[in-house]
């Protein structure tokens, strides 16, 4: 009687619910950016105040030795289970930004869209469980205990939030974990995913001379850190397959069973159409491994960002003293950054021209992180997402990293359940993010669902 | 008489000579950039009004297509031949501006060298003519006919120089042409440069996807532009040697004769010094080749600047949709940038990975120049250096590009002199450029000396 009135209300506020997510993504909360610091701490406070409008009994910005965690509470259900949910409140930067149609702090509806930057990462999702917690407050209470963990560091690697987790293990002790900052599989498709790569973060700094010179004075007697540069990525990865060549790499991979390469391969991923969203004529990867298996269960190392010399208007002729490279690994199981890093660090300096001088730094990873499927808080959740979307929900395995999770679940040993209502091209980590308001009007019904049938497992 | 009076007046303004080209550096008449067009003009104008002060008769800003040209004339020597001398009032970019120890357009004098952009490269050496002949205009007159020609597009190819030599070839006729933006061989080596090297300069882009991806979501599906640039950069040198590995790159190279070589070779240069300058360690270059042999006469190929992704500060997990280079080749007798734009082109698209769209464009270029040192005007021009600097003189070559000589002497097939007052390590096109006060001095009286020498040649 109580989830009908509960769902009804939710129907009731379908608009609200989006003028309620305009007010948070207004918060440019970019972790990254020291110069973003105060907007971070500005979106903890703010989301303090909301969690406590929405009836929780005690919410908190905790701070770290970093940007700050939120923590809310309601802890009324007598008898019933207590469910932890953690989501992020901080973002990706925005560069660049001319790329965007809209700016990224102002939302913008456009199609059944809503552009904003933290729109499906991850304020939407964490706004869809706020609003469900909201909608069951003001009707009966709800029926388990929340506390709701909202972290500010996920997009720079989570580097306070086991520290705070062990801190903190009492007060957030909980039967089951819910996570929503994942993707489904596609439109129509409502998904459970059940792992996460982990991911190691790197920068390479090379200098040649002590200053820029003239490619005129010097050109023919120098060798240039451009070049350098461009010679130690090109021996990382096979051009040809993508197989990465640092040895060692692939040495804890643990392999792909039968039974699940057959579940992943009968999924009903539509590849024609993720390829026309990002305009991509044919993937590239590993020729052994379906799309789905490369994406989701095998490693990989990609430059994230690659910088040097002149890059103005026109031409400037410098052969330039340094040249720079962001790169990092996407980690499947039992593989580990802190090895990985090891590995990438010991080939890069091994395959380095000797006329340059490296500077190897490791800025955060995460393990990798998946889960068994049969434990039974897994039925709650499909029939959760399930009455949610009115469509039959696909378990999946998810390619980006989300710290949390691996380390709840060895902390705790509970469940960790991932319910994500993001589409795979709603350009998170890129301009123009957006969120299908459709999903997020069924993610927050799904949540709603979901805490009715946690109570009952 | 006159030449000793002269020399005398120039002895005694040596300190407002100092002062009088802080004026002009204080512009910043960077002619890449469109948002300094109108300084770019501003210098133009100031150098006409600085002429018509200095006794010239005639002295005006003509316009082109891009930016303007400065022409100066004083013509009252009768029997005597006419001198064209050249210059450029344009200066290079400044970035990266947080490596200049003081701002680039505010001179400042740090042991006994001027520090601003443009110092040396080309302003110091313009207003050595400048002062030079003031000093004779202050006296007795100029024993020469004297055209000044001072351009504003030196640093970004001279696009418009050579239709405005074509178009005002009766008006700056001349018996020869004077150049000074060189660099000498070393401290107390004044050099007469008979050999310039020309230019090609490209751009590619590269676009993988439509827009930037997650790295986490898409890490395994996609080749990476950054990485395909790596490859396609990786291949156009032997990573050991520096030879150029583009097909009939090397085809048109004249080659050096046994007399040159052995000149080069027994020329004092320190090697050991010209590397301390700049903190390099080792040379880099074809093992076949002396060090000045292959900064002088060899072509090159080098990157100029390279970008795409994420450059800020942290970790941002993207796989960028672009990926950019800047590259240059330096041309020697008898390349042309058409040839060495289309060989470059056509290989990079050969080994360029299918998954990326290549955007190849060819931003400017010059063809190189060598001059034959046994014509009596190099006789002239050697005596005037060796009482102006009181040292031996050297034949060099120099590694940089000089549009305009190459043109001049193809339109004219007149000699033209290079006397250079620059020194190697002054950061032309750097940070902290600079120029040696000293120099400076010698050269305003090389320069008087020159115009009576070659009033008798």
């Amino acid at each position: 009687m109580s989830l009908a009135r509960v769902q009804e209300r939710i129907d009731k506020n379908k608009e609200a619910f989006v003028r309620d997510l305009e007010t948070v993504v207004r918060i440019p909360s970019i972790s990254s950016s020291s110069a973003h610091k105060k907007d971070v701490l500005a979106c903890a406070e703010f989301l303090v105040q909301r969690a406590k409008k929405a009836g929780f009994e005690r919410a908190e910005v905790c701070p770290t030795a970093g940007h700050p965690i939120v923590v809310a509470e309601w802890l009324k259900a007598k008898n019933a289970p207590t469910v932890l949910i953690y989501g992020h409140y901080d973002v990706q930067p925005v560069d660049p930004l001319d790329l965007w149609t809209s700016p990224p702090f102002e939302p913008s509806i456009r199609d059944g869209r809503l552009y904003a930057r933290g729109a499906v990462d991850d304020k939407g999702q964490v706004w869809a469980h706020l609003l469900a917690c909201e909608a069951w407050l003001q009707e009966t209470g709800l029926p388990v205990n929340v506390k709701l963990l909202v972290e500010g560091e996920e997009e720079i690697g989570s580097e306070h939030l086991e520290a705070f987790l062990r801190k903190e293990a009492k007060r957030l002790a909980a039967d089951f974990v819910v996570v929503s900052d994942t993707a489904m599989l596609d439109r129509g498709r409502p998904s459970i995913c059940y792992g996460l790569r982990g991911l190691a973060y790197f920068q390479i700094d090379l200098r040649g001379t002590s200053t820029d010179l003239h490619s005129g004075s010097f050109g023919g007697g120098v060798k240039n850190p451009l070049h350098a540069l461009c010679e130690i990525v090109s021996k990382l990865k096979d051009p040809k397959t993508g197989k990465i060549q640092v040895p060692g790499f692939y040495d804890d991979v643990r392999p792909l069973g039968k039974e699940e390469r057959d579940r992943i391969r009968a999924l009903p991923h539509d590849e024609a159409s993720w390829r026309k969203a990002i305009d991509l004529p044919a993937t590239f990867g590993e020729p052994d491994f379906a799309l789905l298996e490369r994406l989701w269960a095998r490693p990989t190392l990609d430059l994230n960002g690659i910088w040097g010399g002149f890059q103005g208007e026109g031409a400037k002729t410098v052969i330039p003293a340094e040249a720079h490279a962001k790169l990092s690994c996407r980690l499947v199981p039992d593989q580990t950054p802190e090895s990985v890093g090891r590995k990438v660090e010991a080939f890069v300096r091994q395959v380095a021209p000797p006329e340059v001088k490296i500077d190897f730094k490791y800025l955060h990873g995460g393990l990798p992180w998946v889960a068994d499927i049969s434990h039974p808080s897994f039925g709650a959740a499909v029939r959760a997402m399930e009455k949610g979307f009115g469509e039959k929900v696909c378990f999946i395995r998810e390619g980006g990293s989300i710290p949390f999770v691996r380390t709840i679940a060895d902390e705790t040993k509970k469940p960790c359940l991932l319910l994500g209502f993001g589409l795979p091209d709603e350009n998170a980590h890129a301009p123009n993010e957006w969120l299908d308001l459709a999903n997020y009007q069924r993610g927050i019904k799904s949540c709603a669902y979901l805490y009715d049938e946690l109570s009952r497992s």
